[in-house]
């Protein structure tokens, strides 16, 4: 652990975290998310929600300001009936560290979510998350010092 | 994730525990445990606390039923006037698994306790814990099907 | 080995299998199949019979909801005579665990399903079984904690 | 699987009875036979007794000819009342392969045997055995072509 | 060494063949084969012939009972009046293994041979054989126990 | 590059540093410092003065609040007339981080300091310092969330 | 360190300026390039500028001779009114070792770059450059003796 | 150092010559030469020049007899007025090892020629050679003993 | 294969006789020599006699000038009547190669041969060789240009 | 290669030497060094004399300005009539670097040369020096820039 970073955030996971450059994205899967075969380099959080993971992350790392959409989510089938309202969670954290807000949000189809992570994630982090539809997809801006 | 075992236990842990024999000991040590320095195999778990790990480990570990005290707490050093309310928890978790309880701890000197982990414990789990003199020796028994 | 695990599941399969997401497929083969030539990662439970093993992972991994057929097995060859009692005893282990019982599976032609191994497979079994045709596929549904 | 060799031997198994000289040492250890933390080189053959690893080893690997007793049980320790039945099984076995049977036997105590098995065994072979008191340790002996 | 087995296969060569399923090919090289740089997995057996060899394979490996030509020989380039009387000694030993016998060869132009290896070869076998067109293919069968 | 961390400290040292536990101890060698002969871990941060890479750490890093002396500096060696300068730097910077400031230093023997090293330290950190008697240990203490 | 080579390049990245040949390039990267993810091979030089780290560079390393510029800059996107005062720096640099001077450069569309370091660098160098469009590529020119 | 074999062959090279076999390409790269972006398997021979390699390797390692032009050369580039003399000097090696002497050079356009070290050669050798266009690609033949 | 070299001689021996420098030993083992327990460097052989190889070696490599005794043999162990005839042949090969012949042989008793290989030989060669007390030991000497 | 760094330093060698700090010693061998048996870190630079490598490396290594000889050869033994004209090159070389000359020379007996580079050489560099007692030990001085 280190003075004033979110605990949560593993001495690995930090390391990679810092590596990424601006438009760099990641994964954050929740507990079902197939993210060792869409990635060789797999940060686990087993047994933390992705609220907890996302707004630790987010106090180190700022969204893509060049992009209109730095935050993905994965799109609900066409024919499925589930609610999302852990979107909304998404959205208030995410609004507590850029002023986008809900603005930063677009939302993928559920493969080319996939394809998205497997071309393009420089990691997934793996979450215990139970609640569905619940991936999350970030774009790293640029850190002002 | 899989079926019926605790989410927590991410799936090198797993592993690990699957892998350790009748008498093979691991060290749970709280989040500022020097973990890394002693012992080249260390499962991270940050962000959670002992007990919820505890709890987990115990549900699919039994603790070896050869030795008086399967157990080992970091003893509290002489001169400090540290209170360790967490040792309780720890009681209540291994009375639920074991039927020993509290007879199945012991105490041992912080640097023996430092020792012990380095030469004995076949993988260091570190959590994320705050609370003090909080890190936790268990031995493994026999697994009986 | 771990309390309420079936032992036939090696530490390191047991990892593999907590790894598998939702989608995910894994093979096992029987004791002629060319695993190893298909797949980098491949579990050896020589001498060791499929259907024990489909059992014993069953017990720990869902099935795929989403897809109508989560079970794979390979189609008799045109010409060939043979016969596969040993997909009944497969489909009676399926419905154990699976409400759609046969209903969950599909036959894949022969090279068709050599391909499907090599493109799609996280992992590959290596049993011992002696019976022929007696190669199938599973696709991992979504663990409900 | 190979022509004429038993199919419990899984390949890497194989390699490794082979590359073994006269005098080398293996141990098979039961299910919860702490052998991951007394080698560094394990093969798993979880699931399965001893009694047929045992056999099929020595199908293709002689006890030594040149000392008393290339065959080690571990004693029970004093104040135990256990039976070991299974030991007759061993006997038996290696009867069937070496004319000493029996006599081929020696106990050594539980934690010379543990020390034995991590100063000498060129491998440990980590079955699902249930029994207890079931760890065996062998010598190889001379090939006669 | 090992009770029953040709002392000529090494232990790496024994885990390779057992390793080996249906359908997979492998390729016997003579001394001048370029086998490095078609293959990443080389044994190398310097000093010995190919039909020492051979023989040794066939007595653990069976020939593929689907394919009507599970042996390939290198066809001596247009133009090449070189003989190749090793093939009889081939043919000879095949027929002790396989009641095809010289039915079961089939041969390739050069470079489609080494095409092959670089792309089918599960395993090149380096020899030391000095007679020209040397090069031999073998496609392993269904082990009946 | 993260937020609120430090530019000089790269991505593997942010690693190293939250991998380090209660009592771990690191060493910073100026540019002449033998550190990859006393250590496997080496952070190289070539071009950079102590100061600068001293203010970092103890940004994000605790000194350890169980022992008097925490910060140990290389004794200039007896007769030797050199004049260290820098150490009055390394204190007012030790000052703005832990309230002891001066009085958090040691003197430490040049080849037990090496000695030191060698035993203790989990990491050393390469600096192109060119001031002389500019080495320094540091010893983490507890982090307070 | 070395008698004559500048401080800042560190022994690993020595070693791989040595290793480039003519017509090898490299791309020093600013604090927010995105460089572990176009290239495996990344020396990190946290904390400095690219001025600093360019200089060090052409000290022992000739730019190419043999093509018309040797030098590339990422090119401000269209509709980005930024300024690219660095650019001077880097030209007076590079004057002072190739009598080029600016009209060794070029500049190339920001994706271009990108996936020219890609398809291209020899090695990444991230600095901690903090000004903007402050990227660079550089191509070897033939060291004379 | 071995009898007979020319000391300048270090182990590594001498391992690599007696892999490669009938119709496998070396190149010997100049001390300019971009042999590390080329190939994964490099050995540095610098401080050398290029005739004494040549004639070392061609004591032990046979042109091919089965092609005209074994050696391959890189061509001027047109335009370019530069001299050659080390040719001849290669020529005259060549003629002593094997009988078709400059018979067995072609040229070969400068970027095909380093297409051909990426694809076809099976180690770049670098010497320190300061002469220009001094490249050589060999192509080995079949040994006879 | 290379001119001129023995063709017994591997790739990857060869290039271990030429590290190995004066008074380095290796250790040819018959095919009971349990030389994979003491040495982690092994070059198998299987299949050859131990007097090909020793023939093979010494074409290239010179025994030990400066000690009385280069070779030794392993001691028949008192109260075994066995009879060691290939002791002749290995004398007759080295009076083939330094003119001590038979004098430069000596014997060392079999534990303290196995910790000699064990403690001091540079590699170890496991042929297939059936003779018994088969086993030699080689001290390299001085290679004279 | 590099402007202004002597080519017979190779990229690995250059790498090594800048790691190295005050105090690390290295060996150069002759071309009969144990240098392999000595050291995991050798680094070979066959078929060069040990003077032109000595100098190279001290055009950008200082000698110990801290200890008395920093410089050590390997002592006649006692009987020997050997003379080492090479030391006087050596006195040379060493005088063209460093004003202490023939004085920084001391003379190591020829046992405690071999064990002082296994327990002190960061590196052994083996020449291809075929003069008798040329083995030489260097220790590195402090760089001042």
């Amino acid at each position: 652990m280190l003075k004033g970073i979110p605990p949560i955030l593993s001495p690995e996971l930090l390391k990679i975290l810092a590596e990424m450059g601006h438009g760099d994205e990641l994964t954050i899967g929740d507990g079902n998310y197939p993210g060792h075969s869409l990635s060789d380099r797999v940060i686990r959080l087993d047994g933390h929600g992705v609220p907890e993971i996302l707004d630790a992350i987010l106090q180190v790392m700022p969204l893509d300001q060049y992009v209109e959409h730095p935050v993905a989510l994965m799109q609900v089938m066409p024919g499925d009936t589930a609610e999302t309202p852990i979107w909304d969670t998404y959205k208030e954290i995410v609004a507590r560290h850029d002023e986008r807000g809900a603005g930063a949000f677009e939302e993928v189809e559920r493969f080319a979510f996939y394809d998205r992570t497997k071309e393009k994630s420089y990691v997934v982090i793996m979450s215990g998350e139970t609640a569905i539809y619940a991936n999350i997809i970030l774009k790293k801006g640029v850190v002002k010092l």
